[in-house]
C-alpha cells in the first residue's frame, strides 16, 4: 500500500469533476481509500492539487465534463494512474500520458450492451415518434385531435454502422433481430462479418436509410458526419449517435434537419454537452438524450465495482484489471 | 361486379367511422369503388345505411372507434362482407356476423413487424427512460441539473410475451438479439419453441421482469392482467401493451404506477381509447402512445392496397386475400 500524504494509512485517490459512481464509492468504499476532492476545498484546482504533489499516485476522472491537461498533470508529479469511468478517452491527452509513464484503467466494455440498447431505442423512436406520442397523449391533445401522425417503418430497414467495434457489432445484432439489412464502415473490413462493408462513410450513407455512429472520438473521426455524408443519407435519412458528439458537424446537423433535409435524428451525445441547440427542442422528429447510455442502475454498480478492482490492483502492485491497452502498447 | 344502386357502376362500399387509409382509399380508387360515408350526410346513421338496405353488399370499418352492432347490420340485410382495417376483432360480433354469414377481410399479418418494433421501443423507452430524456433535455434543464435518473438494463432481463402468436413471435426474435431471457404465457405449450412456458399467466409474471402483452382481447382475456399478476410481476416490474388496452385491469394499473408498486408501464392501447387516465400523464416512468403500433408510412400503403385487393376479389367473386379464417371455420 502507498503512504497517504495527507490521508492517514489509506491510499490517496484524487478526484476530479463530478463521477456518477463517486457517491456509492464514499458510501462503500471510504475504509479503503481517501478521496480528495477539490470540489471540497476553497483552494483554486491548481493549488489543491500540488498540495498533494508528493503523495497523489491514482486520480479518478469521469469520462465528461473536465479535461485532463497538462496544467493539471504538471502539479502532479507522483502520478502513475488514471482511473476514468468511460470508454471514451477524447477527453484524456494519451501521447501525454503515455510520455509522463501514467496507466489508464478504463470502463472496458463494461458500457457495450447498454449503449447498444440504447441507440435501438432512439432509432425505434425516431422512426416510430415514441417520445412525440408518449408526449402527445400526456398533452391530453389525443382525445380532441385523434390522429398523429404516421411513423416510419424499421423493419427491412438498410443500416449503416459507422463503426464495428464492440458497441457496433452489439448494434449490428440486434438490429438482425428487427429484419434490417446491416453494412458498416470501419478502418478496415472485418473478415468474419457477414454485413456489407463500405471503405468511406461517405458510400455507407448513400447506400442507408440510417447511420448508427458507434465510433469513437479521435482526430480522424471529427466532423467525419459531414455536409457531404449528410447529402448522401438524403432527406429522409435518420441519424443516430451513441458515440461522441463532435464526430458530426452539428452545426450542419442542426440546419439541415430544421430546413428537413434530413428525416430525423436520435442523439445521445453532443458537441458541447451539456449545452444542446435549442433549435432542436420543437422537432418532433429528434429525439435528444442526456448522455445516459451508460448510465442504468446495474452498470453503475459494476462500475463501482470496476473502479475499486482496479485501485486496489494498482496500490497492490497487480495487473489492473481494465488497462487501456492500446495506449500501452 | 354488383350493381351499384346509388353510385351507377361502380360498386359501393359503405365506410363506417375513420379507417386510416380512406384518403388514400378515395384519392386512388374513387373511379373502382363508390365510398359512401355517413359522417357525410345530414341523415342519422342508422336512416342513412337504411337508404343502402337493398344495394350495400360491402362495409368498410377501422379497428376502432366503432362497434359493428346488430343494430348496424339491421339496416344492410344485403351485406356479405365486412372489411376491417385491424388484427384485432373485438369490435365486431363475430357469432352474428357468423349467423347471418357475412364474410370478414381484415387486415391480417400485414402488421406484425410494426408491432413488435413497437413492443421493443416501448420497453427500451420505459427502462432506459427515453421519452423522460428527450423531456429533459428539450426543457432546457440539463445544462443546470446536470444529472438525469439512472435508468434500467434491458441486456439479460427476463421477458415474460404474454401470447406467443405471430406478433409475440416477433417480440421474442428481437429480444433474443438484446440477451434477454424469453419466457411466455399462451393457451398451449408451442412444441418447437425454445422458451420457458407457464401455463398460467400468473406464474409468468412471478418469473419475470417485464411483461409484454402480444395477445387479442377475447372475454377469456379481458382483465387478465389484474391485480394478482401485477403483485407476481413485483414493484420494479414493467408491463408494455401493444395488444388490447382491456386486457389489463388499467383502475388496477394506475393505482400501481402512482403508488410505486409498479415499475413502469409502456402503453399503446387503452381500455377507453383516446381517453386515457390522467394520472399517468407526470409519471416518467410511464410511455404513453396513441394506439399508433400500426401506423406506419409503409404499413398505410400496404393496407391501402390490401384493403382493395379484398374489395375487387369479393366483388369478383374470387377468394378473399385475407379472409378472416377462425370465423369461418
Amino acid at each position: 500500500m502507498a503512504s497517504g500524504g495527507h490521508s492517514g494509512e489509506l491510499p490517496e485517490v484524487l478526484v476530479l469533476g463530478f463521477p456518477w459512481v463517486l457517491p456509492s464509492l464514499e458510501s462503500q468504499f471510504s475504509n479503503r481509500f481517501h478521496f480528495l476532492k477539490p470540489s471540497n476545498s476553497d483552494l483554486p484546482l491548481l493549488q489543491f492539487l500540488s498540495s498533494f504533489a508528493q503523495s497523489a499516485r491514482a486520480l479518478l476522472i469521469p469520462g465528461g465534463g473536465i479535461q485532463l491537461t497538462s496544467a493539471i498533470l504538471d502539479c502532479l508529479p507522483a502520478l502513475k494512474l488514471v482511473v476514468t469511468t468511460s470508454t471514451g478517452l477524447d477527453h484524456l491527452d494519451l501521447p501525454e500520458l503515455r510520455r509522463r509513464e501514467i496507466d489508464i484503467a478504463y470502463a472496458g466494455n463494461l458500457f457495450t450492451q447498454d449503449v447498444a440498447d440504447l441507440a435501438v431505442g432512439l432509432l425505434i423512436d425516431v422512426l416510430m415518434k415514441v417520445s412525440a406520442g408518449d408526449r402527445f397523449v400526456k398533452q391530453g391533445i389525443w382525445p380532441s385531435k385523434r390522429k398523429f401522425s404516421l411513423g416510419l417503418k424499421l423493419s427491412g430497414k438498410q443500416i449503416g454502422i459507422v463503426g464495428l467495434g464492440k458497441i457496433g457489432t452489439e448494434v449490428a445484432k440486434r438490429l438482425e433481430g428487427f429484419g434490417c439489412r446491416i453494412s458498416y464502415n470501419s478502418r478496415t473490413k472485418k473478415p468474419l462479418v457477414p454485413y456489407s462493408y463500405y471503405s468511406n462513410v461517405h458510400e455507407l450513407a448513400a447506400n442507408c436509410e440510417a447511420l448508427i455512429i458507434c465510433c469513437g472520438l479521435t482526430a480522424e473521426t471529427r466532423h467525419m458526419i459531414d455536409r457531404d455524408v449528410m447529402v448522401a443519407l438524403g432527406k429522409d435519412g435518420v441519424i443516430v449517435n451513441v458515440g461522441r458528439g463532435a464526430i458530426v458537424d452539428e452545426t450542419e446537423l442542426v440546419r439541415r434537419l430544421i430546413q428537413g433535409e434530413l428525416g430525423g435524428a436520435g442523439l445521445d451525445v453532443f458537441e458541447n454537452e451539456p449545452e444542446v441547440p435549442e433549435e432542436l427542442f420543437n422537432l418532433d422528429n429528434v429525439v435528444l438524450s442526456p448522455h445516459v447510455a451508460v448510465l442504468t442502475t446495474e452498470s453503475m454498480v459494476g462500475l463501482t465495482q470496476l473502479v475499486v478492482e482496479n485501485l486496489e490492483a494498482f496500490f497492490s502492485n497487480k495487473p489492473l484489471v481494465t488497462p487501456f491497452e492500446d495506449y500501452s502498447s
